[in-house]
């Protein structure tokens, strides 16, 4: 069993929002977050997936909502707890374990504050291996396995309890309520037991966050170059290296929708890659021709640190280089296909593997 | 206790229709639930709002959404109590009473459904007198009653219970789910004691329904005029008569919004009446003049029968008599005028009795 300590999330809140290919919120606010509860509460445990006895009670927690407006409305830790407690509530179970639901700069730090407020272990682990921008959009969707019975707050003490016929009408209502609660909320939901969780889950998401992270302050220190050090601890390869010409952005139906521009540079003069974007990067064009579609992993870096840029931090003039990597094997299925694939976005476009 | 017997319900629905002030629902819809109910389970006690014990349960049920969909989509038997039953089930108590919300074709008879599936008396009382659009527009409200915990089910089996930090809020988040749910549901809410049910009900509204209707009934079967017989009834005056020559009409924000424009006649040639509606009969103005406002009832009949007719029922070319009475004392005092007077509607104009 692995402990995060408080000197650990910097290089985990990197790596998360590497994994968050654009989504998942700033990893700055996550990591503050935290920290914060780190420094009260102590090191946090993490719990490897196949450890998980089958009479474990995992209980998942993430902010659901668009980026854009995570980085002005900060969750409370106050929020992220009372997500857990009131599904626990509802249930009429006692959770065993806290659990991810994304990698992604908050997504996977927001499990800590509630692990570290409950006083319990953390799955390492994901639902996704990434991060993707509706409820349904996970991996237990593909085993049968129900996001419901879940709950939403806001930071005012707003909650609500939804139980649905289905994923989807999850992702439905709970995305309605979060635009009614000002684009952010907390939600704790697909509670399961731990056989459930050992089948559905991605394990070693959280080790490997802080690994990736770890690389990339490695590399800085070292002066080598951190994208290649990226691209190495994510099994990747660069696609494009250029600086944005041009951003198209707009939050609609509480996402953040967008397209990026970008002029190749670098051996690459003349050539243009285009990133549409759904809260995450979904599809990378290079002069009109597809690349690299979801499900697999496509990832934008400042081209001199390595960092990892959320894509509501995507700047006009910004020199970046775009890699991409595998997604989990279940993905690529036609049932992982159908769910996250890019037609269900509305691109007119077969998916494209790294 | 008066008890409500199969025969009593054509007379129920349509002296609920006349309180309901065009909104609330069909009421033919809402007769034909009742009825089936009755049929199967027998008659329904009425308990007297000031009979209720201190520790009574109180648990209200509503439609909730816009009635020109209601029409197309009736809500189903199981659906009804199951919005009880979730909300008896969250706040770990028995229900012992289940109670209106409002007056209006379907709000006063789905509560029908409930008591006669789960076997209980049926509060004679609702929180209105009358119809008002939002869940927050209820005499409960003015006492500081909360609305929430509350349930709200889809006829397709999706639920939610939500918990909010004001009836405003409630009104909120449960309207964003109603119109996911395809502009109607079933809302259980404003569970109360016994207590609070007698300082904030209006009582014996079910029997003045049942006695309003009787009162149309017994004027068309002997001749006389039944508008004159509604006026009696609800102790009100006859505004206009007319032929309506202008609908606009839109459903918009999970409402139904509308303009109606009556041309008068006998005596009143020449005259325009403008009647202002959002699911409800708000603004009644003569010749550009306003002559009654919300809270006070303004209600639409068919001039030949006194039939009530339902916004969504008002037709080009109908020849109709509009009425009014006044609207319960506590309505007209300030906080009731901030609640539902014509300025929370967006009308520019002071709040006008009868």
């Amino acid at each position: 069993m692995r402990t995060v300590v408080l000197e650990d999330i910097p290089a985990l809140a990197r790596g998360a929002a590497v994994l968050g290919t654009g989504g998942g919120g700033d990893p700055y606010i996550g990591a503050l977050l935290a920290e914060a509860t780190i420094r009260e509460h102590g090191p946090i445990s993490l719990a490897a997936v196949d450890d998980l006895d089958d009479d474990s009670v995992v209980l998942p927690v993430a902010m659901m909502g668009a980026p854009t407006v995570m980085v002005e409305k900060v969750p409370t830790i106050d929020q992220v707890s009372a997500a857990v407690e009131t599904l626990a509530g509802y249930l009429g179970k006692k959770p065993t374990h806290i659990a991810c639901i994304e990698a992604g700069g908050v997504n996977s730090t927001i499990p800590f504050v509630a692990a570290a407020q409950l006083g319990l272990p953390l799955v390492d682990g994901d639902f996704m291996g990434r991060a993707f921008p509706e409820l349904q959009m996970v991996i237990p969707s593909l085993y049968g396995i129900r996001a419901t019975p879940m709950t939403i707050m806001d930071e005012k003490g707003n909650r609500g309890v939804l139980d649905t016929i289905s994923n989807r009408w999850a992702e439905t209502l709970a995305r309605s309520a979060t635009i009614d609660m000002g684009c952010s909320a907390i939600i704790s939901l697909y509670a399961m037991d731990g056989e459930e969780a050992r089948k559905s889950y991605v394990p070693g998401t959280l080790s490997a966050c802080i690994d990736i992270g770890a690389a990339i302050q490695a590399a800085q220190k070292e002066h080598r170059d951190p994208v290649q050090a990226v691209v190495a601890a994510v099994g990747g390869r660069k696609l494009f290296a250029g600086k944005i010409t041009d951003l198209e952005r707009k939050t609609e139906t509480g996402f953040a929708r967008g397209i990026v521009t970008i002029a190749g540079f670098g051996g690459r003069e003349g050539t243009v890659m285009r990133l549409y974007i759904q809260n995450e990067i979904l599809i990378a064009e290079i002069d009109g021709a597809t690349e690299v579609t979801t499900p697999d992993l496509i990832m934008a870096l400042d081209i001199e640190t390595g960092e990892p840029i959320t894509t509501e931090n995507l700047r006009y003039g910004a020199r970046i280089a775009v890699i991409a990597s595998p997604a989990d094997a279940r993905w690529h299925t036609e049932e992982g296909i159908a769910l996250v694939g890019p037609r269900y976005f509305g691109y007119d476009t077969d998916p494209v593997r790294v």
